[in-house]
């Protein structure tokens, strides 16, 4: 060993054991936090009170006359319907306005196609072999549970800067009939936050595909979930392939869970008018209308579009500084280390953070080991596997500020210890003082 | 011709000419009714008002401190599982409370058993070749409906005074694997008001069926909608199946629809805990959960099950009369009608008139052109053909008073025209009088 090897060698050594103390301690106040999921705050979900109040006892009629106590109305209260127009890029015809769960809605349209296939589908799906989903990755776990629980195979993608290989999606879809869909989350995207580009959004509205009855499953969740001034507003996929001559191709979801009541709001869908009806036909066996008080609750309480976005600049208070939060601590102790990087997404509700390869799952387990809850390792690939072990999933939203510090340093101390178990030498590079990961990053 | 035919034929032409008139005079009303479906009327919604304004807006948190604002929840409240546990007879961890619809779960569970299985399937439905249930006639047109729309056969059974045929139930299920289930609707059955007697009951617990499979589709619809002074109860279907070693058996269902509010109640599952287990895990990739604030809402109005009895008291207050006022107009018009039958339900939404063989559509035909909308004939049969045109569902609840007994009226008027038409000598049977239908039945 030369002079300098040894110097590095203890070095290291010693950076080790600082990493590890500094885990330790962590470990040692004993916290119990909890970054999983995409849960809004209880100061967010304040911002509705008055829906819990609303409609009152003497409101009930909806327009055309409708009693909203009573049975009916299969697609929603034209109001309704009316009010997420904009949002959802479709005529009030267009819309489709359901219970609480936009994952209902996203799994119902599944069984369906699976059992008796699209407006544009010879046979049902079910009945055609095998067939495959395309699921970008890193993406949203929900989307690949249903996948996964439907025997629907998963083709992964590479989710880019500005949205889906489409080198690859397009020769993907080109060839083969047994793909039948795309999970997208277009705007803000689960978990990177990452925009589609209008590029991008026109390839996917433009490109042929060797199954007539492809959809791509738009769910477009974080809609209006802005975090930064900027209200960025992406292509209308709908009228896209409208005018591509893929007119059906779209399937659009969006709910009001991370606008009013994560528990309590509404579904939405929006496609062509074909695919309209055909969803109204495949409800209609199952039920003889959606929970219209609800809706008019909803109308009652958010009244137009410009009034939604003033109440998602109130959410954005709230939580543009947790995410800021977790940035700036990043930035301190983790921007040196090699191989981990991490989203600024500019709305949403997670932070990707990518670790070097085979150290996810380690920093996951470390995290909980000293009460920080993560997402499993591996949630942001089908079937729950991240091939290379690299991408974590953080939820900033639900826990309050000072605890999402709290957590956002136990991650970071997670990361480096995971990296220096598995790459000592990459300590040396971080950081030479035992100040480790203390150091703040050049402006 | 003898004198007397001579006679008869003369009295007859006269009676049919009488029975026209009438017909005509009830047209020329104009009216504009409506006995299609059971909804209730806006006097039932109106007991319900304060749901309108509950929680309140400083009301969200549950037992365990759930906030029933966010996302979670997925067998629902507690507290709310409580309070049905009686009205389900099952113990609170086998009920699971869902958003607004049962049809929809019941639809729900059948779509699971096609694409997944039920818990005790080796395969899924679906991949079981062709598949059956027995449907009891007359029956609920929506249950049929969703064997119709997902190509599962219907074997009809005779619905007899006291619940089904059970010969014909016993021999069918235990000869023929691809029969899944049995559709009951076990309390003031849709649309006779036919109540299943404890002895019914128990054969269908204890019934060998070929499929290890089988369920009984168990919509107890109608729990509490008593209309007389008699609460009566029937046999606890989970507990007899357990008891005869069939646990599996029953998917039981029920709603608040008819307690509450028809568009916004809560749905209602119990079932064995294996069987809630695996609702459970089928809802898991649909959704996070139901709408909790809901629950709450119907936990903060209705208390506990002697006030939900007490509300159905009111309900009863209102519609009792419409029942009584279709029974006099159809014993003092139609009592000595040969082959004119109805139920007198004592409780449920609905009556069943039964006309002579071939008549159904055409009363249906007649009552329309007369401004009075009546169900379909035959909807009370699968694919909605009634083989003998004889069945009519008359749904009272939803018109006021007034309306009910013009429409009533109207029906009456309708059967005569039609039995003139098919079976003139009939009318002869039924009154020699000018005052045709007017005669009072004797006590």
């Amino acid at each position: 060993m030369t002079e300098v090897a040894q110097l590095r060698s203890r070095d290291i050594t010693q950076l080790s054991q600082q990493v590890q103390e500094n885990y330790d301690a962590f470990k040692a106040k004993g916290l119990k936090l909890n970054l999983t999921r995409g849960k809004p705050s209880s100061a967010q979900l304040d911002l509705s009170a008055e829906l819990l109040s609303f409609p009152g006892s003497a409101d009930y009629v909806a327009e055309g006359a409708i009693d909203c106590r009573n049975y009916g109305g299969l697609q929603g209260l034209a109001e309704a319907r009316r009010l997420f127009s904009g949002i959802m890029g479709a005529a009030p015809d267009q819309v489709v306005v359901a219970n609480n769960s936009s994952l209902a809605l996203i799994h119902d349209t599944v069984v369906y196609s699976l059992l008796k296939g699209t407006c544009d589908s010879a046979t049902p799906w079910s009945k055609q072999g095998e067939i495959a989903f395309l699921c970008l990755v890193p993406g949203y776990d929900r989307h690949f549970k249903i996948c996964e629980d439907y025997g629907i195979g998963m083709i992964p993608v590479a989710l880019m800067e500005d949205g889906p290989d489409m080198g690859e999606v397009e020769r993907l879809v080109a060839q083969d009939a047994s793909i039948k869909a795309l999970w997208c989350v277009p705007k803000y995207s689960n978990p990177t936050g990452t925009v589609y580009s209008d590029a991008v959004i026109e390839r996917l509205a433009a490109m042929n595909t060797a199954a007539p009855d492809f959809r791509l499953y738009w769910d477009n969740a974080y809609a209006v979930h802005h975090l930064t001034n900027e209200r960025i507003k992406i292509a209308n996929i709908i009228e896209l392939c409208a005018r591509h001559g893929h007119p059906n191709r779209p399937f659009v979801f969006a709910s009001t869970s991370k606008i009013t009541l994560a528990g309590a709001g509404l579904a939405l869908f929006a496609a062509s008018k074909e695919n309209v009806n055909w969803l109204l036909a495949r409800l209609t066996p199952r039920t003889i209308g959606p929970d219209k008080i609800n809706q008019l609750r909803h109308v009652c309480f958010l009244k137009n579009e410009a009034s939604i976005l003033q109440l998602m600049d109130r959410h954005r208070a709230l939580i543009a500084p947790k995410f800021q939060k977790v940035f700036d601590i990043f930035d301190e102790r983790l921007a040196h280390v090699p191989n981990v990087t991490w989203t600024r997404p500019k709305g949403g509700y997670f932070i990707t953070l990518d670790v070097p390869k085979g150290c996810a799952r380690r920093v996951v387990a470390l995290a909980k080991e000293a009460g920080v809850e993560l997402t499993p390792a591996g949630a942001t690939h089908p079937h729950g596997k991240d091939p290379h072990d690299r991408t974590i999933r953080i939820a900033p939203t639900f826990p309050e500020l000072p605890e999402v510090a709290q957590a956002a340093e136990g991650v970071a101390v997670c990361v480096l210890v995971a990296v220096g178990e598995k790459f000592p030498t990459h300590l040396s590079m971080c950081s030479s003082s035992t100040d480790l990961g203390r150091r703040r990053r050049e402006p």
